[in-house]
């Protein structure tokens, strides 16, 4: 299977970004399944249904939310008719929507999309660790699913490395999401799991993670806010991460996605 | 001028990967300065003086450190006669050695090297906002110095960006350090200062920022700790920056460099 | 000297208990000097000008805040005209208003005011240990003033009492503020210094810190939010600290404050 | 039921003012249950078996722990034949050791002891929340016990009085551990559970939570540590919390102890 994940999409410059390149892609890369995260797509904080509806209809098979899923309290509501969309698995028991979701690609394969959140230096949620292996036993690679995808939502690099090797074997491919920056250690571990830090943000990089960069400095510098954030303008760039499974729903090829804005091109070669 | 600057150097399996490339790099590109982060080089914690000379051995023109610096605890006594050994400019006053070097590269030019370290999600230091501008106006690119490298060793990628932006036309490179992860957003900002958000380590790259996994997956899933953190074995991968600079000091090409162990080699097109 | 210092006053309920006790305290006691911390008397989110004066005719000589200081915008103005109102020392230099004040009491004694910041678990301000020193140095007790009152706010009891230590002998009373509850363990220390942990709130204790408890409760089991935090409300807790000094500034007696609402009533057993 | 909780036991100082006051304590308030927190028993970090003996010796029926439950490793294999020592019940699942014990008390009355760790500012373990509730289901009072007592081992004072307020009406009282200051704010809620949101530390207070001053003073003013933790030597304070409850569990009389050293005494009125 294709499989492309996107980072983050932060604010307009972020949704347009998708919209403008998703749909090409999907066609000239002949894509199999496509999970966007969503979790700063409305002006930064959260998502409301329109915005939901538009990425399935750029193309997107499933939208992973974060920390800022319910931002916009519409989505507490209509996560519930979303099926498509997934918020943290450790989220409390009760939590509106749903932590995994086994999604039909459009090629009949079944793909287990599981959101997950970090504890390191991020609210304290149920155990990230605790909770993945009860999805992946509830949904194992190779019997219940043909490829497994975990959005893994995590501030530092540590707890994101441990849980990708926690994984390993158990998914397809294990993203980080949620700093916003891509990092550059894409790879395929021992055990068959195509595994990436951060996948970046799909948003504006002239900012800092992606919004406008005065108001973060003068908190920075001053200590006191003085106005909410706003999403930077300027060109987005699209980022995520293109893994190509086999029939086994292991990644056989592994390669960085970057296109358009502020940051050096990279396409998959093996498209 | 043409600059290098390599990432935190892990324990032996990152000693090896610098000793084993950097002399033949800095020959085959010929490279005019050479800046290494050393904060991790002894068995993953701190530096000593036969490490540090090892460096400048090996073809380093400067050190630099950060919240590991003083570790090994020798390093409180020889830093006060290695003058290219550079420790957070943002530590108390009184603490021993120097945040800022000015330091005469082979080519004769000066190269101000400035270590900083963030405060998101890290031991409160003094203000690095503050301390750089202190820093800038004592050695100004193009007046007291011919290129000014910033080593920015911070945890979170909003901290980092924000002082990119914060330096920016008044530094050659600004790059972060501290998250042992290699960030894909290289690139030259609008004043002419080359920035990456973090630089990545040289080290193992199979286990856990560096370090053997067991120890962190324990701690992770357990939360009882059971023995002492220790490199990851296996080979190497060096991961630094490389920018060149024109006369004014401005960078005017940027690439990442990395070579060697688990991560997809890059090298600079342009040298 | 008699001085008396209330502890953060939250909302309306704080505010009342305030107004209601502190005439008649300020004259059965004798009082020569009040101080209130007032970072959360507007609301539960800093403070306004109305409010300020309030303070002042309810007979506080010195109004102190935290880290909700500038909560309210208008703060920002206004402090420039409010010679008594006193913000943390260790915010960045070029904030309005002062860290420090030299209050002159009715009885025409100067009185040193100093708010101040703990950076343990807490946005990392300036180093508060230096900057305290920077301001007993220039206003040295028993020289420069009779007596030193210094409000330290901050998260953490071993901050506070290392600070508490830092500052013994050259202080007539630091007290902690910041947690709303008020510690048992008011004592003078070796130097002289009058110490607690925390002086609490004036507020409704049946809540949390002050505040209404759905919300907070409804945010630690769910992890998603709902609404706004409001004050608790129910009968207010004056809650403080009592000091004597003698002639040379230091504290020769101590005594819990509280008066009405849910706790324990103390008042000082030699006034 | 008469029941006294004494706060974390810090080293030798804390000790032996345990063994000094418990046993004439238990005999001459004529005590039904004592608990005891034992996390920094030895040395200030954990607890070994000679000492959790040495607890039981002298009076304790139950020893509750803390973060630094296993700082002493033996404690990984004596706390399994050790049935009166808790730790706490948010830990992973396969933790050894208990995190509630059903106790028998001398006068045959079964009182559920249960400890608990809190997630703000430390590090995540289990939601306390939905665990508490777990255990309180197990063993309601009333029904399977004859009181139920709360160690919950928790930072901030919003986490304790939202604690408190959700155990309300299920314990005879929820204590606060882990600060080691004791707080004044002892009171009966509403339902009828004893709260106080910290307890204190049963250790030497002209100290830094317990530990000699020198260390933790440098680790703020330098950020460079130079030696261990160390406890404070000078005399101990006892510090706790006695609870008279009816036939229903319920408390009815509440009131601080403060034994020896630093603090002031305080002793239960009603005994
Ligand atoms: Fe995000
Ligand atoms: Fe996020
Ligand atoms: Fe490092
Ligand atoms: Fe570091
Ligand atoms: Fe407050
Ligand atoms: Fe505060
Ligand atoms: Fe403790
Ligand atoms: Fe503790």
């Amino acid at each position: 299977m294709r499989i492309l994940f996107l980072g983050d999409v932060v604010g307009r410059p972020g949704r347009q970004v998708v919209l403008q390149h998703l749909p090409r892609l999907r066609r000239e890369w002949a894509l199999d399944f496509v999970v966007v995260n969503g979790e700063n797509a409305a002006g930064g904080f959260g998502i409301t249904e329109a915005i939901y509806d538009e990425f399935l209809e750029a193309g997107a098979d499933a939208v992973t939310l974060g920390n800022h899923a319910f931002d916009q309290r519409e989505a507490l509501v209509f996560i519930e008719r979303a099926p498509r969309l997934v918020r943290p698995a450790n989220y409390p028991p009760g939590t509106p929507g749903r932590g995994a979701a086994l999604v039909e690609a459009q090629n009949g394969a079944r793909v287990l999309v599981v959101n997950m959140m970090g504890r390191a230096f991020m609210d304290p949620m149920d155990d990230p660790f605790a909770a993945i292996d009860r999805e992946l036993d509830a949904g194992p690679l190779g019997l219940v699913s043909d490829a497994v995808i975990i959005d893994f939502h995590a501030e530092t690099t540590s707890e994101k490395q441990a849980f990708g090797h926690w994984c390993d074997g158990r998914a397809s491919l294990v993203v980080g999401t949620h700093t916003h920056v891509p990092t550059a250690d894409h790879r395929i571990l021992a055990g068959g799991t195509a595994y990436m830090t951060d996948v970046g943000m799909c948003g504006a990089y002239d900012g800092v993670i992606g919004m406008d960069k005065e108001e973060p400095l003068r908190r920075f510098t001053r200590k006191i806010g003085s106005s909410r954030f706003e999403p930077a303008s300027g060109p987005g760039t699209l980022s995520g991460l293109a893994v190509e499974t086999n029939g086994a729903g292991r990644a056989v090829r592994v390669a960085p996605v970057r296109i358009g804005g502020a940051l050096d091109e990279a396409v998959p070669a093996f498209w």
